[in-house]
């Protein structure tokens, strides 16, 4: 399994905050650009850290590892058993992780009206 | 003005695409924890470099330079003249801009229901 611990590319799981604004907060904890992508990963159904590793975005293994625990410390994804019979844990959405599908459906159409070299590449978000 | 120049802080404007995912280039664009700030305050009707360097948040200056500087490469704002009889450029939304109010949207929801210390700031938002 992956290492979970610290590493170089690790910031703070909780900077302070920086107003009151719901977005703000928002983008303390989803604003980079592989935080959302791992969240569409869990809501199309992969559930194991090579299966995020495997999306075809190539997330780099030690942000994937720095990313999944700050999801865990966020309350947006938990540990589930993993259901091939190994000890290996795998990750599923919250309620609070499953109420990102709005802001990745939003994200989702705006990428398709003003990018017309993207496409769905799964009916699964909505 | 501020310098637009390239400065330590700036990545290149466009990466590679990573994937035809539509919420990848969104991420590819959006994907850090102020560009999507700055277009809130757009979209709450501030124009001026000076207005966006005075929302709560504190935005570094050089940082405000290098995102408003990738906001016009991606044709998400465009100059237009200042209304105060200077000669000083201000920024307003593109329609692809405006088309941002989706995602803006459903961060402050989600914001709102998650993090019980956020609050509405302005109904502008919709």
């Amino acid at each position: 399994m992956p290492s979970s611990g610290r590493n170089q590319n690790s910031k703070p799981l909780r900077a302070p905050k920086r107003s009151p604004c719901p977005v703000a907060y928002a983008l303390d904890v989803l604003g980079d650009r592989w935080t959302l992508l791992i969240v569409r990963d869990l809501l199309l159904g992969h559930s194991r850290f090579r299966d995020f590793s495997a999306s075809p975005e190539g997330i780099p293994t030690n942000i994937l590892s720095d990313r999944l625990e700050r999801l865990l410390e966020q309350q947006i994804v938990e540990h589930m058993p993993a259901q091939d019979g190994t000890k290996r844990l795998a990750y599923r959405l919250t309620d609070k992780g499953r109420a990102l599908g709005s802001i990745l459906k939003a994200m989702r159409d705006w990428g398709l009206a003003w990018d017309k070299s993207t496409r769905v590449m799964t009916r699964k978000l909505g």
